[in-house]
């Protein structure tokens, strides 16, 4: 299931960046499962992580690579997620760091091991590395769909956008790919996402966009409100297009290519929304005239993560109580009730605190039965508003996550 | 569907105490829906609502009438739970409260009014009046349990509970009702509960006992991590039994009394999550050694509502790395996490944050299919525990909330 997800349509190469996928048969089933992504020096590349506290042993070394040096190789695998496995796992991911690095001549610690799948199994280091020449010798720029697909789990589509776009005169170009489907609340990034650009620009202005660009997108979802061990977030910039270098932050060229990048996080955010786990609605939840984001999002979050009105929507119920009492629970400070509206796509729902005068049970259904369905809530207290994206709550998670161990 | 919970026995009378239920015809189905307890004058109350800022009609009135006076009736209705309807739900439910003072002669301020059910619709009041003369009239000490099943709305049994005990060598008796199923996360009291005990002790004494007792049961437990708008919860001392006056907090007999009424809470928040919507397992989950109260809720409450840790449950799977991974989006400060140990039941899963030498998944297996659960987690960093109770997320949960408009 996924709602108003389309298989992605061509995807632009990047100069800098080549790609490939391959099967380590970390699945049972025959299909690939382990991906190398190779960034040519001269790259810049800026990073985010899980803030799950267990977070991942992949998680733990990428982290402190980075430290060290900009990156030459992404080592993805799905099927392992290789946390709670403790020093063994670190053990076991550096080993697959290793290997790489002896076959093609390069440091330990340029490659960056990423990893995705059941927690709390020894990854398969054999296997692994068993596939690892492969994967050299089959990099091209051709093949981001490919590894695309190969780092899916219980996501039923790819996830993948690619945007051109002129700065000074230079065409450059941005391919980005994400997963995710279950354990979704991004609190950084999402599951894993790998964002690449040629344009020509500073680490420091992309670190600046990587901030804003979480903000707008990954940071601002949730499938079933549980954070995952292993989110990870990459975006790099080859500075391959010849644009003449970016580096003030607040240049039209920096913006220009800022908002690209925002726009790419945010399809692929909404895409591994669209296909969350069980997913039959999605759900855009819009708070405005907050007195602060955090208010704003803390009501948006109560809404989307309340089973009750999750399920209202899986049966298309225009059950604004539940609606209300999400929000009553929110628990922001000094909320007045009395000044509230809650609209469902269009129609007024609630007004003032109260079931507005003008609602209809008929017109509440019409709009709840929408695949795609957007939900106002005004506070009326102040001048911030936010925008987050949830789906509902069916069966078909229940039967997901009851019987799939993911 | 419900987890080891029995019909209720025999219900001891409270003397001082009456009650009677008949059907005002909220509901399509015809079956009690309306109720009316009477305190006799001498009685000390203490009440406890809902957090939440959309506290429903009936809350507001009745928050306010106490400070007026000690009640002498509650009036209890489910069906509707006359919130989110504004000022016309207060007139509605002040309305209903003036008719019942006029044909008792008593003063409008010693009603206090309860309402369950649907958020959002405008309250009978007709239908409701029309029931007093007949509920005045069949009041009786014995119909404790005639309440307790007229106040239940996706309940599927009854929750009542009695105890007797000697202080002072006088004979003393509690009995409570409670009723609860979905919307299960009190923030101060479940659902609806009565409890009322003969025992002769005074108001300063029956609060403290009060708020013990929320905090050892009624605010330990969720189902579905959503408070409801009408949770309510009165614990009545009608001064009728023989025992002296206990007026120290700090004496044994205090000890006994606050130990039994703690005893009824414990029973009837459990029977609540046992009956919990969609409900097929009991779990109990304990954190051991936090450094405070507040943390160790922190690991219990993002375990117990974490849907994927719920849905592995419901399937009987002894799927540990959601545990884990909801402890570390406890987010508590600088936890440790190869300190961790996490026990199902009396199985060592994860020692020192990573799987245990000696788990294996059959051990795990075998005592994830009980129907109750305990889970205990330990974080070595301080001396503090916490117990609260939770159930599964079933095919039910959703069957129950996309199809019933609750």
């Amino acid at each position: 299931m996924s709602v108003g997800l389309e298989h992605p349509k061509k995807l632009l190469k990047i100069s800098g960046i080549r790609l490939s996928a391959s099967s380590a048969e970390i699945y049972s089933k025959k299909r690939n499962d382990i991906a190398l992504i190779e960034i040519s020096p001269g790259s810049v590349t800026s990073a985010a992580f899980t803030k799950n506290y267990f977070c991942a042993a992949p998680v733990q070394i990428s982290k402190n690579n980075l430290k060290n040096s900009e990156p030459y190789f992404c080592l993805i695998n799905a099927g392992n997620a290789n946390a709670g496995t403790g020093q063994s796992g670190i053990e076991n991911s550096q080993a697959t760091c290793k290997a790489l690095a002896k076959i093609t001549n390069r440091k330990e610690h340029e490659v960056l091991p990423f990893s995705t799948g059941v927690i709390g199994e020894d990854l398969p280091v054999k296997k692994i590395n068993k596939t690892l020449p492969d994967l050299v010798r089959n990099l091209s720029e051709d093949s981001w769909l490919e590894v695309a697909k190969s780092i899916m789990t219980t996501d039923t589509i790819p996830k993948a956008v690619s945007r051109e776009i002129k700065i000074s005169n230079s065409i450059v170009s941005i391919t980005g790919i994400a997963k995710g489907s279950g354990m979704i609340k991004p609190d950084m990034a999402t599951m894993l996402s790998f964002i690449a650009t040629d344009a020509n620009l500073t680490k420091d202005c992309l670190d600046k966009i990587k901030d804003n660009a979480l903000k707008k997108s990954f940071n601002r979802i949730t499938v079933d409100s549980d954070t995952s061990t292993n989110d990870s977030f990459l975006l790099i910039a080859t500075c391959k297009a010849e644009n003449p270098e970016i580096n003030e932050k607040n240049s039209k060229e920096f913006e220009i290519i800022e908002n690209e990048i925002i726009e790419v996080c945010r399809e692929l955010a909404q895409a591994i929304v669209r296909d969350g786990e069980g997913a039959t609605k999605f759900i855009r939840i819009q708070v405005f005239d907050g007195q602060d984001s955090s208010e704003c999002l803390s009501v948006a979050y109560k809404i989307a993560e309340s089973p009750l009105v999750k399920t209202a929507f899986t049966a298309s119920d225009p059950n604004w109580g539940r609606i209300l009492a999400a929000i009553g629970n929110s628990k922001i400070s000094s909320l007045d009730i009395s000044k509230v509206n809650i609209y469902i796509e269009n129609i007024c729902v609630v007004e003032n605190g109260e079931r507005s005068k003008t609602y209809t049970e008929e017109n509440g259904k019409k709009v709840m039965e929408q695949d795609e369905i957007t939900l106002r809530i005004s506070l009326k207290r102040g001048s911030c508003n936010e925008e987050i994206w949830t789906t509902d709550l069916s069966y078909e998670y229940i039967k997901i996550n009851a019987e799939y161990r993911s």
